[in-house]
């Protein structure tokens, strides 16, 4: 500043860690991948639920909020689906600097993109919770009516009809969400929580 | 669902008047804008770090966090620099939803662009904070040395010198940072939040 301002501003920033002693608990992203239809929403919702009854500050990106906000101007071919998914990992990035547990829930279905947005975290901060369900369930749910419309070729490169789905090669976390309850759901993602003491 | 489960998963969604009862405050942005030099980064993280003394969930947007990270892909021409706005309204937005009070920090010289932001929230929650400082008190501060490389010719639409910075006709609060000190212009800044009733 010049000589002639005798007002100084120091800048002061509040740090991650300083986020983390307000809240009493660490902040992570947990990245839910799986088919449509495998229940990634449902389960990231009920997730978020389970944890705000616990004072814990979270919250969760899926479709609902970020389609018609941030992505709006992103197609469903092969380039913006990349950038849709490179998106949604800097907001979740930004949300965990925040100090928040957030919960993305998108089908995410290439190994590469997956991998581009666990590089963005610090080690442990990005858990991949893999909703495993065979796609004739998934199917057979088809709460969006996509797959009816996927299978008549009405959608151009659908996730497990027209275009592949990565299995996860090593996910923190699987959920087989045909088998086990939504609350043994939960709890199985708890549980990891605590053990790695982020709660 | 098909009648072969016998598990059924029902979603439950917290909803952001449930986190304000969390957080025990509401959530808003906090819109900074003005000239290069003119404080604003500088502002915002003070207010985040007096909100966080105070208890209070926040998180500041600046340079430092979204250019080399959601907006990497992003250039200096018009169409990104509209482009660029607009996805730091649709990430506090989130933020907003999710309970916090987030600071966005950019020049945004645009009454346009700040017009798209504002029409993105709930009326309230987009409050503008003009910092109003003479030009020449900005370029002398010029803590980037950004002035002086625009003065030379070698940044093109540098704000104030070959673009225009479009004033704010009727921000929510202004500050005058080259007669204001810091603790006051926080200080007026918590207080209209006070009054407002969002702390």
């Amino acid at each position: 500043m010049g000589s002639s301002k005798n007002i100084t501003w120091h800048q002061s920033t509040v740090k991650k860690r300083d986020r983390y002693l307000l809240n009493g608990h660490k902040s992570c992203v947990l990245w839910f991948t799986g088919l449509s239809g495998s229940g990634k929403s449902t389960l990231a919702n009920a997730v978020d639920n389970a944890l705000y009854q616990q004072n814990i500050r979270s919250y969760v990106l899926d479709g609902d909020n970020i389609r018609h906000g941030l992505n709006r101007d992103l197609s469903f071919g092969a380039e913006d689906r990349k950038e849709n998914i490179r998106r949604i990992g800097e907001v979740a990035k930004l949300f965990v600097d925040s100090g928040l547990i957030v919960s993305s829930a998108f089908i995410s279905p290439f190994l590469d993109d997956r991998q581009l947005v666990r590089n963005m975290f610090d080690p442990g901060e990005y858990i991949e919770i893999f909703l495993n369900c065979p796609i004739n369930i998934c199917e057979d749910r088809d709460p969006k009516g996509l797959y009816q419309k996927a299978r008549k070729g009405e959608i151009p490169d659908f996730t497990g009809i027209s275009s592949p789905y990565e299995v996860p090669n090593d996910p923190e976390i699987m959920i087989e969400t045909n088998t086990m309850t939504l609350d043994q759901s939960v709890e199985k993602i708890l549980g990891y929580l605590k053990e790695r003491k982020i709660l």
